[in-house]
């Protein structure tokens, strides 16, 4: 299974990029499957008055319904980054698209909105490419780097950066 | 991982039972995990419009949301129960209990409204006890038998048929 996470500050696109990429991949040969963090202490939607969230409010730490196509999980388990990649080698998928983490050390592609988050990039590790709105920082000789403005006319470049995770 | 699978027909007191039992075991010693199979053909309930929603309309087969305390996958992969409770078996759990899927072979307590989904036990696999609301099923010579009336009463019957599993 291959690795790629998609990282960058606030408002850098990654949701628009993250599904360019998994439209990309998955209407060729590749089965993705997707991770995201969610900032800020947040947590994600669930509908409540389900069994699902019954179990967990009765206690159950690991909650998980299967329907016909549809199977969902919910923990309420601290897992760090590398056990939940460990569930995800479990399942039939050939990348694993990741959304954020971006202190892991996987390897990465940095949306930058600007030269100062560009002057934070020696923050991080495992970097392969970079992608910017910033016309001045696409000549940059320290890293591959696309144009994420029209992004459907830079999809290839930006496919194989992932490629190369 | 201990696995328990709470079984029987149409509202037979699944949901009541499997809730007594994440109560009773969460509360003492036990890391309870459970999984549910939504009968019928239809589809756990999701939250439209989510970042999840969005990476599973976009083409991944694998959406996951980890927050601060909570994370949440959903599958689009066709999965067999087996394959399902392996991924259960990578988290921190002690007991899986498992509400349906009738047919598959794990210990199972059933749930017995009458004579006639008594007559239909045979047609199931690994019976450890039956629970039942019905009087006259309560002295068969057939099974471990507990009565599911005042189900708070004898939670501790049923908890130890569970431990057998």
């Amino acid at each position: 299974m291959k690795i790629c996470q998609i990282v960058g500050y606030k408002n850098s696109g990654k949701t628009t990029v993250m599904n360019s990429l998994i439209r990309y991949f998955s209407s060729s040969e590749m089965k993705v499957g997707t991770l995201k963090h969610h900032g800020h202490g947040g947590e994600p939607e669930v509908v409540d008055n389900t069994d699902s969230t019954t179990h967990i409010e009765s206690g159950s730490l690991v909650s998980g319904v299967q329907g016909e196509n549809t199977t969902q999980l919910t923990f309420e388990v601290k897992m760090n980054l590398d056990k939940l990649i460990q569930l995800y080698s479990n399942l039939p998928i050939d990348l694993l698209l990741i959304e954020g983490y971006k202190n892991a050390s996987y390897p990465k592609i940095v949306l930058v909105k600007n030269e100062q988050d560009f002057s934070h990039l020696s923050d991080l590790s495992n970097i392969i490419a970079i992608g910017t709105w910033d016309e001045k920082l696409l000549n940059n000789n320290k890293f591959p780097t696309f144009n994420i403005n029209n992004l459907d006319a830079n999809i290839e470049q930006l496919a194989e950066y992932v490629r190369r995770c």
